[in-house]
């Protein structure tokens, strides 16, 4: 018998040889009937594969990234399944699960497939799915593997089977007339996938290598249920309408130009006041909360990234060093805020009375990426980060914490993001050799962040393992309107830093100690974070940010005069709009004003003028005619709204 | 007889030959005795060298700088001769005026001159002074030079003169027992020197070539007053106690770090929040003025600047080239912000109506200079400007120029700069062929910056030929608290860019128009600006900029509680402060707070918490101590001062 291990804590006894899926039968029918895979002592396993020792399991579903991830994979071989069936003498490549779905990359041989030809895949495999085949892994030489993809004729996957060593062990996945060099994990059967959506058919050279093969990649997305692809199709089309690149544009937030470089945004004259209105409510808050604003250069000497660390990591895929007309000085663009922050905390003696220190800067980092990895605001080489280096003893690690996460719920809620969870990445217990720092702090650090998000009240998921080596960490996993997932604000514990700045404070002990340092930024980038926003809520910015509240419309310019003065009143209770005093029909005002997404339209005429009112139309679900009021009326129903 | 014009427009007759100093001989004695150089049809001449056509002349005296220059190159001839009679067999190299006094380069010989030699030089200076030599200009070919200074000996000279053309005429100056080679102009006689004053010893490279002879570098002032070299001495005593270097750090304005980079400022906390209080003061008044803030990136591809003209001005004398890993971009840091602005403007057509259109940036750029000329906050290689740039029609450049006047006088009198001069770079007449843009568009501008001046009421000094080829300009010359002058804030007019960057508006006649450009920046760079108001007020800087307005000193720590309840009511009364509550003695406490430049201490015992009181103790001149009173009373006589 062997002992299987709940992530409750709960054991249960099973014979040697159990699979995860009987384990789950065991507990219910309805549990297995969702299990499409497990973690089996924290690697991802199939749900039939035998576990033949103690075990630590957790059933994994379509509510889990790895369990989707299984789903697709497995989805990417029926695809391959159903191509071979339709495209005889098709060579593969390879076929991943990724993010949102799936591909395969195929040499086609003499076939061409188009998008035309999307139909007849997703019908033929839906047809193989409805065959019930399960996937069946096998263990298999190197030598057996040769000969096998010989015979089949598949020189890509020969290639791979090359790379591997020679006493490894392979192994293929079957499923229906398919097989497959594959390490899994993979469905128990091909009848889960009741779903499946061709997304795009499009070219990548074999093994991204671009003197090689070109291959035809072909990607999809699949589901058990028809009704999730449904709603996944309604989101893309409601997400294309919300893209920020769009609207970006439309409402004059930001501009790209060509002759200043891709991924470089200029924030327009609209999209500076909204950026400023969230740098200062941020600036604000934290100047309450202690932090100190600091200003550090762009650039800095190579030197000083060497000392952090960053120039080893990063320096060859980065911004290249720029050097002077003279005297042989390398400089590099600055891809982080935290060592000139440390400059700050080295440059005179510390003591504990004066910790923690808090070092906030509003600090543009530029970082390289390939062009066609740019998108909009979310992928950009030169971002804004909302930074603070957070300097304490160990003993303040967990108050700090607390103060960062009732700072990020704080601006999470301002922002209208309710449905977010916060993730919590821990030492692997099993190599304590890979991290630097004590294991007594790395203990009181670790307890300190899970008693925090505790105490906040957080939903937390805990990821073992997933800890940087320097230190644990806390990111705010964010579910956007459409229901996508962004990583927004981080809490990073680091011992590292401070170890190669050898920075030091003197204790009450009157001796020198490391202070522990703590990165967070819970915008992230501002960039990033606007991006997301405006796709979060379509444009329609919350009242407090949006960059004009309101326009008045005047029926016709004998009602501009009056206009004006609504706007002064207006402007002297703290509410900033414009005036469309343009010669166009009042229907066109109306229209443009819903396009520019404007919260209120304030129509005046002969009537509104001889009565000292405005007429009020609200943009939203909640709005619509408002009717006729005064001004301070007015005033009033907008400032309840704020 | 030739006719001479005078600055005012009068016109007199004399006779051919005549010269500066004889007109002025002919208006007053007293003038004459003033007289140092003469400025005939815009260049500097001596005083004494005949006149033989019509001409405009302006007397130059100890008040204008070239009559300055004139004193000081006079005096370095007067110290050559000084050193030839001290110390035989030296020779000379090249011996100009400088800012701030004069230098000679000499090849020292046997001889080893060094501060304790100074006064003997500065003896037998005045001593040859005193003879009234009078600064004679020869005519010679330079066949006849190269042969008087072979027999000389002196081979430097021998150098420079290799170095003119072959037919070019040559001038000497002699003075007493002393030829030199040298274009002029020079004093009438050496009897105006009156005072001198040997300032520093050194070395430099001949010709400025570090391959070449190591020279010895003599530098000295001198004035025609006594009394005025002891105030200048008494000056530079009070600037070394008012360095903006040594007071930064010990206010813990700024700090420099080895590693992030030479001339790279870090803001440190009680910096930023200084800096930040001025870049809001004049964010504010923009806004209120109708300025739009952007946000530009720190760097663009080269292209930008090629387009804009920098690249081919500046790119060999700058930080070099950014590359990127892969795709052979090439990057450059931002040198000026105005490309980017140019960008924005065109991104999108422009109808007249919307001009003029603001766009302002506190937009940090970088430039290369060599490590030997930086010096702390005012010569830098990063500096973030307070930049603007206004595009208006031709017809709106007044309004627009009156408009950045009354702005920045408004700064420069919130700071405590009262003593200031604007002056106005025109168009060379003479050469209209220089400049870009139409004759009518100048005429136009510089109409309209004389007018806008006068109407704001400024004192004007007008250079003809000092404009830039692209545009008239006005610098505002400031003088500091030590009678220093420095140039702030410039406002730039520029035809050029918009013409390189095709940037356009549809006029009123529905036709394509060039926009005129405004560069424009009061403070003119942050860092800058802020190391010369440190130097203004010595540190105590004006009450509403000032890190901290208080420091509460508890005579001991049993008044540490109600230190921080004052703390609190002062901080709702918007007073900022800190409260002084380490284990020290009052006196030590009082000590310290004067070091800090603290404004105000207020003193808490037994006494003050009993009657709910704090004893006022205020800095400065009509500071001293001002009693117990209430908070609120406190509160009152503070903002009175504010």
């Amino acid at each position: 018998m062997i002992k299987i291990t709940f992530p409750d804590g709960n054991v249960r006894e099973y014979e040697a040889g159990v699979s995860g899926l009987d384990v789950a039968k065991s507990i219910s029918e309805g549990l297995a009937r969702n299990v499409l895979s497990a973690r089996v002592n924290g690697e991802v396993w199939d749900a039939t594969r035998p576990i033949e020792t103690d075990a630590r399991v957790q059933f994994l579903t379509w509510n889990d990234d790895d369990g989707q991830m299984t789903f697709w994979h497995s989805t990417a071989h029926l695809m391959a399944e159903a191509l071979e069936a339709l495209y005889p003498g098709i060579k593969l490549g390879t076929g991943p699960a990724i993010e949102g779905g799936f591909y395969y990359d195929i040499d086609p041989g003499e076939h061409s497939i188009s998008e035309h030809d999307f139909p007849k895949i997703e019908k033929k495999m839906l047809e193989l799915a409805r065959l019930k085949s399960p996937y069946v892994r096998k263990d298999i030489s190197k030598a057996d593997a040769v000969k096998y993809f010989t015979e089949k004729g598949d020189e890509y996957k020969l290639e791979l089977i090359e790379k591997r060593g020679e006493d490894e062990a392979l192994t293929l996945y079957e499923q229906g007339n398919f097989v497959d060099l594959c390490r899994g994990p993979h469905l128990p059967d091909t009848g889960k996938i009741k779903a499946v959506k061709m997304m795009k058919v499009g070219g990548a050279f074999w093994q991204g290598d671009d003197t090689r093969q070109q291959m035809t990649r072909l990607r999809g997305i699949s589901f058990p249920k028809q009704k999730e692809l449904t709603l996944y199709l309604k989101m893309l089309e409601e997400a294309k309408l919300r893209d920020h690149r769009k609207l970006g544009a439309e409402l004059e937030i930001f501009m790209f130009s060509e002759k200043v470089g891709a991924g470089l945004p200029i924030w327009l004259p609209k999209g500076t006041a909204l950026r400023s209105r969230l740098e200062n409510f941020l600036k604000d808050e934290q100047v309450k909360r202690g932090y100190q604003p600091v200003i550090t250069p762009h650039i800095a000497k190579k030197e000083l990234y060497v000392t952090s660390g960053h120039y080893e990591k990063y320096g060859e895929d980065s911004f290249q060093p720029i050097n002077t007309p003279k005297e042989g000085e390398e400089f590099l663009l600055k891809p982080m805020n935290c060592p000139h922050h440390c400059e700050i905390y080295g440059h005179k003696p510390r003591s504990y009375r004066e910790l923690p220190v808090r070092f906030a800067e509003f600090g543009t980092v530029y970082r390289y990426e390939q062009s066609g990895e740019l998108h909009g605001l979310t992928r950009v080489r030169g971002f804004t980060q909302d930074d603070a280096h957070l300097f304490c003893t160990p003993d303040q690690v967990k108050e700090e914490f607390l103060n960062v996460l009732d700072l990020t719920k704080l601006v999470l809620k301002k922002l209208g993001f309710d449905d977010y969870t916060a993730q919590i990445s821990l030492r692997d217990p099993d190599t304590p050799e890979k991290y630097i720092g004590s294991t007594e702090n790395w203990d009181k650090a670790e307890t300190a962040i899970i008693e925090a998000t505790k105490e906040a009240g957080l939903t937390t998921t805990t990821e073992l393992g997933e800890a940087a080596f320097y230190g644990p960490k806390l990111d705010f996993m964010i579910k956007d309107a459409l229901g996508r997932r962004w990583q927004l604000g981080t809490i990073q514990v680091d011992y590292n830093l401070p170890e190669r700045f050898e920075l030091e404070y003197i204790g009450s002990d009157n001796q020198a100690h490391r202070p522990v340092m703590i990165h967070r930024a819970p915008f992230g980038s501002m960039e990033r974070f606007i991006g997301v926003l405006i796709e979060h809520c379509g444009g329609n910015f919350p009242l407090w940010l949006t960059p004009e509240q309101y326009t008045i419309l005047p029926i016709s310019d004998k009602y501009n005069t009056y206009a004006k003065r609504i706007q002064d009143e207006l402007a002297a209770m703290d509410i900033r709009g414009i005036i469309d005093s343009r010669a166009e029909s009042i229907g066109r005002k109306i229209r443009d004003a819903e396009v520019n997404k404007l919260p209120f339209m304030l129509i005046v005429g002969e009537q509104e003028e001889a009565d000292g009112m405005v007429s009020v139309r609200q943009r939203g679900e909640e709005g619509g005619d408002k009717g006729k009021m005064p001004i301070a009326e007015f005033g009033d129903f907008f400032k309840a709204l704020l």
